[in-house]
């Protein structure tokens, strides 16, 4: 039978421990991102992948900030996250630092999350505004567009979803 | 150069077109989900992977409703769903449909998603509460637990996270 765990049993990480822990090597840019609900979202599931930073860049909220706790809840204290004014700015400075820049969108030519493979160590995901995605200027300084094939009715998941599911893609291979 | 696409090359189905549309046969129960945006959420997310329906049970809220409305962006007038005022009602109907039914949980001999294979057709996940997850009533009547490998600080994703991350990987295997 399949008892569930308790909490303690989970073996988690304390705050000490996941600051000084092996990160995996992938920034994740918020591009103007509005909602702060998605926001502490991406917190949460950066820190359960133990990603090793998120930048937030031009009107997406920043920490401390109770509607990004409400979904965080308590991810802002472990993940390491900076402010960039502009996502332009942020991407140049990722690129001069030998990352790799994938923006995840729906795109001519881009690749099915089904079929990315990347033997780059060091990757950028940027992810757009809930309603205006990632900036065409941004999608074309990228290196490669990753879509997540979508058969509905919808044009889009949401951006908290998209982050959980393109990062779980991305890290489970490195597991 | 990858240009994004507009919202009507992205060849999405009509509502009519969704409803007439071959399914995976993959139905989400949700088990007691307090948060209305968790669960427009999870319609979302159902629309754009052609998932057959979805059962709310018990506490969980149902359609019409305006904060499911705010996330779920119309996916309730798409993808099927029912309501069963037990989810022990819902898995007992299930398993006499043939489905095979999946707790999404953190429990001891549970399977990693990384190496989760089936190959039955129809298949219920089914995702707990935000705080209590499934009922181990309910975990001990399914045929095995699913887990999202997890190393961070906090104990668990966001539902709405937790199904996005499940689906697509479940999903993928059939596009």
């Amino acid at each position: 039978m399949n008892l569930k765990l308790k909490n303690e049993e989970l073996g988690r990480l304390s705050v000490e421990e996941f600051i000084s822990s092996e990160k995996n090597t992938v920034t994740v840019v918020l591009d103007n991102v509005r909602s702060l609900n998605n926001v502490g979202s991406v917190f949460r599931t950066a820190d359960a992948f133990l990603i090793e930073a998120i930048i937030l860049c031009g009107v997406t909220g920043t920490p401390p900030n109770k509607e990004i706790e409400k979904t965080a809840l308590g991810a802002t204290a472990t993940v390491k996250w900076t402010y960039a004014s502009t996502t332009l700015e942020a991407i140049e400075s990722l690129r001069n630092n030998g990352y790799a820049l994938y923006a995840v969108e729906q795109a001519n030519q881009s690749i099915s999350l089904k079929n990315f493979k990347t033997d780059t160590e060091k990757i950028a995901l940027i992810f757009g505004n809930e309603v205006y995605g990632v900036e065409q200027e941004i999608v074309s300084k990228c290196d490669g567009v990753i879509e997540i094939p979508q058969f509905g009715t919808k044009h889009s998941l949401n951006i908290s979803v998209s982050v959980g599911i393109v990062l779980w893609e991305i890290i489970k291979d490195r597991l």
